[in-house]
C-alpha cells in the first residue's frame, strides 16, 4: 500500500507534470484527480499522454475529494490554495504549486497580486543553505515559481560567497507552458511560433519579489532585482541569464570555484564542463538545473546561465522533490536527471 | 550485476535514444558506448541531455570493443551492421536499428540501398501476429524503420481481417530526428521550421519496401503501397496517415471492432476512444503508438491515423521491447507508456 | 484617388491578410477597417505588423459602415456574410472570404453547416478553366478556402487531360492560422509545438464537398475525395499531398507534359524542375502555389504535391486576384511570386 | 534602364535577403548573381522562394564577375570582402554585410577576428546622429551586424540625452538564420527546435566591440557593455533587452520623451504605444526596429527592448536603405515597414 496521493488541478499543465511524475514514482498511489470545470470529464480528454491514468474521472475539487489522502498537491490559479488548505488535515502533507504562499511579507503579495495574503509556508528548494532540515519537518511547502527557481539556483551561490554586487539583471526566455493552459490569444500557436516577446518588463513581473527575497536573504542585505521575463516559441523550458557586478578579486577561477563548491553534493543542480553552456533541450523531463558560469573581465561583471523545465524542475518534479524530503523518503525517489532529446 | 550491454553510434540520435531507455531500465548496465568519428570525447559533448552517462568516454566502433557484452545495441548508418555483426558471437544479443536486416528480399535491398545484401534477421515488431515467438527464440534483431512501424501497426489488422483492398496510400509526417544527425542544408533549423516539406515521392524512399513486405505477408497477397514522407518542424514523432478501400459489408461498428480486438492485450498500442485522434506530442518519450479508424462512407475507404515518436517505438524503444522479449524479461520493462507533454 | 476598400474582420487572421496586401498595393485606398467584438479598438492592438495602419480605429461591422465603397472584403464566420451581403450594393464588387457562397448545392451546405444556404457565387480560383471570364463579369466572389484551393490546383490537370481515376486521397498538412484566432485549448502554443495532428478525419472535414465539387465539374464526372486535414506546428501554409490511380498509358513523362501545359501561363501556379519538391516555406506571403508530380509505377498512381501560403494564396491574396480581374486591374497588380525565406 | 546590381554570396542567407528586396525594389536591376561553392548551379536551387529569380545561374565570385556594376551587395563570410573590395572601382558603390570594415580599431578586429584589419567605412546606420550626411557622400558603405543595429537603437537616445550610466547588460535572443547556411550539428532543426541556448557568454561575441564602438561614441565616454546572445527556435529575429542604471533624476515621463523625441521622423524605428512590448514576429520581412521602454523605479534602471528582423533591418534592408541613401534615392525605396505575420 502506497502513499495516497490526490493531484487538484489535474487537467491543467502543473497538474499534468505532477501525475506525469508520480506515475513512475515507486511510492505514490494516485487516488484521487480533481478539477474546476472539467470536473467530471475523463482525464484522457486533458491529458492524452497521460495513458495509464486516462480513464479516471475527475472529481471535482473541493475538501472533502481531497480529504484522506496522505499528500495533497495543489496544481491551482493563484488565490485558490489558501481556503482550500485551511480545510485540510494538519498531518496532510499539502504541496502547494501556487504563489499563495511564497512570500514572506503581506505587503509584497499585496502589491503584485491585489488581494489578501494567505500566510508563508516553508520554500521548497531544498538546495537553498539549511532548507532540507526545515523540509523534513513541514506538512506544508510552497514550491518556489517557476522562474525563481532558475534564477536563485543560478546566483545564490555568487551571493553566499560574497563575489557579487548586490545589483543583479536577470533576462528570461521561457517556453510557453509557463503561461497556464486557459486559452488567450496571445498564446495561441499562431502568435507565438516563429516569435519571441518580452512582457511583464521593469519589475511588474509577479515572480520579482520572490526573486528578491530569496537572494536578499542568502546575501545578507537588499538585493535588487531587474527582471525581464521573454516568451520563446517553445512547450518547455526556461533559459535565465542573470549578471551582476563581479566584487573586487574575483576571478574565472575563483568564480568557478565557488560554483563547483556549491552544487558539489547537489542530485539535481549540475555545473557543466567548461565550454559548454546550457540548453532548455537538455533538461526536458528532467529534474536537473543546468549552470554555467563566465567572467566578463572587460565589463567587470559575472554572468550566470542556468536552464530548466519549468514544469518539472520549475512546478512538478520540484514538488515531488520537497514532498520526497518531507515524507522521509530518499530525495531523488522517482525523479530523473535524464532528458527527452533531441 | 546486471545484463551487460554495448550501445554502437552512440552519439547519434539513435543511440542517444537507446542509452536514454537503457540508463533507466532495472536490468541493463551500460558498460561501453563507442563511435565513429566522435570517439575519444565525452558522450556529454554529444548527448548533454544525458546526465549520468556525460562523462563517458566514446571507444571506436569496433568489433573488439564490442566484445565481451550480453546484448550489443547497433544505432549505425546503414550497410555498416553487417560487416560488424559478422564478428560478434552468436551467443551475443546483436539488436540492429539499421536497415542492413529488415527485408526478405536481396532484390528490394539492392535496388533501394545498391549495394550487397547483408541478410535477413527476425524483425522486431512484438504486435505481429506469431512474432513474440520468434524473438524469444533469437540472438538477432532487426529492428523496423520508423515509418513501417508506424503503418504497420496502423494497417496490419485490417489486413488480417481481410477488410480492405490491397492497395493502400499512406502519407507520413515525421519529425526531423529522423534523418539522423549527419548535417545537411535541408535540415538545417532556419530551413525546417516553419515548413512542411515532402520528399523521395513516388515510391522512391527506402522504407516502402519494408512496409509492402509486411503488409503483404499478413494479407496473404501482394499488398500495393503509394507512401509519401513529409517533414515536419518538430525535433520528434510521426503522424502516419493510412488508408485503402474497404471490403463490401465493412461498417464504422465493423471497423472499430476489428482494432478493439486486435490491440486488446497489446501493451504498447492503443486504439483512442472515439472521437479522440492521435497527435505526436501525446507519445514523445514514451513507447507508445495511438491509433483512432474512421470509416468514409461517402468514399468507401478506411482511415487509419497512428502516431508514435519515431526514436522511441519508432527506434529505440522498440529495440529495447524486443531485446526485452529475446532474453526472457517482462516485455514492458523499462519502458514507459507516459509521454512528456506538452 | 484609389479605389475605396473596406476590410470587414480586420482584427482575425484573414482580415489582416488582406490588409496585409491591399497595404502595398497601388490601387487600392484602404479606406474602412471593421470588426466584431474588437470594435472600438485600434487595429495596431490587434495588428501589430501592420504599422502603417496601426492607428486606425475599427468601426463596427454594419451595413451601414461598409457601403459608400467600391470594394468590400469580408473576412467573417460563416454564416455571418449572407446576410451583410444582401444589404450591399449591386454595384459594389463584394470579396467573401468565408464559406457562405461557394457550394453549389444547398444540401451540401446544410449537411455540413447546419444552417440554411445563403446562395452561391462565381468562385474566386480564376486558374480553374473558364473562371477568369465568369469572373471580369461579377460583382460577387466566394473566394476558395484554403485547403480546396490547394487541391484543386494540384488535381484539376489530371482531371482535365483525363489521366487519373475519379477516387482521389488528400492528405493535408496545414499551419495554425488556418484555424483562425478564437482562443481554443487545442491550438495553443503549448499544445501545437512539437505535434502534429489529424482532425475532421473520414470525410466530415467542411472543404471536402467543395473538392468534390471542383474536381467533379472538370473531370465531367463524380470524383470521390477522402481528404484528411493534419495541424502542423507552424503558423502558416498548407502542404496537400494527393493521389488518384493513373489511367492506362500514362507516363511519368505524359504526366509532367499535362502539368507543364496546364501551368505554363499562370502567373501565380508552377510546376517546380524535376526533382525539386514543394515546401511551404518557399511560399511564406507569396501568392504562389507550388507544384511537383511523380508517377509511380509500382503503386500505379498519380501523386501530386502542392503548397501554398493558406493566408496568401488560400485566402487574401487569392481574394486580391480576383479582386484585380473583377475591376480590370492587371491580374497580378499588388501581389508578389516572391516568399519571405528562410 | 535602371541601376545595375550584383549580388555576392547569392546562396546565403544574406544575399538572399538582398535580392529578395532588390526583387520588389523599383529602381535596381538585378544584373549578377554569384557564389562561392555553388558557382554553376541555379539560384532556384538555393533560394526557392525567389520564384522570378529560380532560373539565374550562380557566378563565381570574383573581382571580374562583379566588375561593371553601379552597386555590388557583398553578402560573404568575413575576412573575404576586404581583398574583393580593393579590386572594385572606386565609383561602384559597395555595400558590405559582412563584417570587416565596421570596426574602428585595429586592435578590437584582430582580438576577436585573429585576422589582419581590412579598414574601416562608414557605418551604415543612417539613425546614428549625423549618419545620413556622411552615408550620402559615400561609395563605401559598412552594413552594421544583426545584434549591433538592435541594440545600438535600443540605447543610442539614452545615451545621447545623457540619461543612463555607462554600464550596459545586454541579453538578445536570435534566430538561427543569423549562424548562416554552413550546416552544423548544434543548428540543425532537430537540436535548436524546442530549445533556447545560450552561446558566447562573457563579452567573447564578436559583437560585442561593435557595440561598445557605437554607445561610446554616442555617449561620449567609455560604455561597457555585457551582451548575452541567445538561440532561439525560430529561423528570424531579434529581440534584445537592453538596461543600463538611469541617471539622477529620470522618471518614466522623460524616459519616454527622450525616446518619442528620438525616433519622431524615423521612417523605420518606431517607439510602440504604452502598454505594447515588441515581439519579433511583429517585424517579419519588415525594415522596422520595434522599440518599448520601462523604467524600473525599484531597480533603479531604465529598461528598454528592441526587436528587429535579422536578416532585413538587420542585413539586407539596412544594406539597401543605406544604398538608397548613397545613391540619391528615396530612403524609403523598395522598403515596407509591414510585416508578414502570424
Amino acid at each position: 500500500m502506497g502513499i495516497r496521493a490526490a493531484v487538484a488541478g489535474a487537467s491543467g499543465y502543473a497538474g499534468g507534470e505532477i501525475l506525469r511524475i508520480l506515475a513512475g514514482h515507486p511510492e505514490f498511489e494516485i487516488e484521487t484527480v480533481t478539477a474546476g470545470g472539467n470536473a467530471g470529464t475523463e482525464l484522457g480528454a486533458h491529458q492524452p499522454h497521460l495513458r495509464s491514468l486516462a480513464d479516471r474521472v475527475l472529481a471535482e475539487t473541493t475538501p472533502e475529494t481531497l480529504a484522506g489522502h496522505d499528500v495533497v498537491f495543489l496544481g491551482l490559479p493563484h488565490g485558490q490554495s489558501g481556503p482550500l488548505a485551511e480545510r485540510l488535515g494538519d498531518d496532510v502533507l499539502v504541496v502547494d504549486c501556487g504563489a499563495d504562499f511564497r512570500l514572506a511579507g503581506a505587503d509584497d503579495w499585496t502589491r503584485f497580486y491585489g488581494t489578501p495574503h494567505a500566510g508563508t509556508w516553508p520554500y521548497g528548494l531544498p538546495e537553498l543553505p539549511g532548507q532540507r532540515e526545515i523540509l523534513r519537518e513541514t506538512r506544508r511547502i510552497a514550491v518556489p515559481g517557476c522562474y525563481p527557481t532558475s534564477v536563485t539556483l543560478a546566483l545564490f551561490p555568487a551571493f553566499a560567497a560574497g563575489i557579487a554586487e548586490p545589483d543583479v539583471v536577470v533576462v528570461a526566455a521561457s517556453g510557453t507552458s509557463g503561461a497556464g493552459r486557459a486559452p488567450k490569444p496571445n498564446l495561441l500557436g499562431s502568435e507565438v511560433m516563429g516569435s519571441v516577446s518580452a512582457y511583464g518588463v521593469g519589475g511588474v513581473h509577479r515572480h520579482t519579489p520572490e526573486m528578491i527575497q530569496n537572494l536578499s536573504a542568502v546575501a545578507g542585505e537588499p538585493v535588487t532585482v531587474s527582471f525581464t521575463p521573454t516568451l520563446a516559441p517553445m512547450s518547455r523550458g526556461i533559459l535565465a541569464t542573470c549578471t551582476a557586478k563581479a566584487r573586487p578579486g574575483v576571478t574565472a577561477a575563483s568564480l568557478r570555484a565557488v560554483y563547483t563548491d556549491a552544487y558539489a553534493g547537489e542530485p539535481f543542480v549540475e555545473l557543466l564542463p567548461e565550454g559548454q553552456w546550457p540548453a532548455t533541450a537538455m533538461t526536458l523531463g528532467a529534474n536537473t538545473a543546468l549552470v554555467q558560469v563566465a567572467h566578463d573581465e572587460a565589463a567587470g561583471r559575472i554572468v550566470v546561465v542556468a536552464a530548466i523545465d519549468n514544469l518539472t524542475k520549475g512546478t512538478g518534479g520540484g514538488a515531488v522533490q520537497s514532498a520526497n524530503i518531507a515524507l522521509g523518503l530518499p530525495e531523488q525517489l522517482g525523479l530523473t536527471t535524464i532528458g527527452v532529446s533531441p
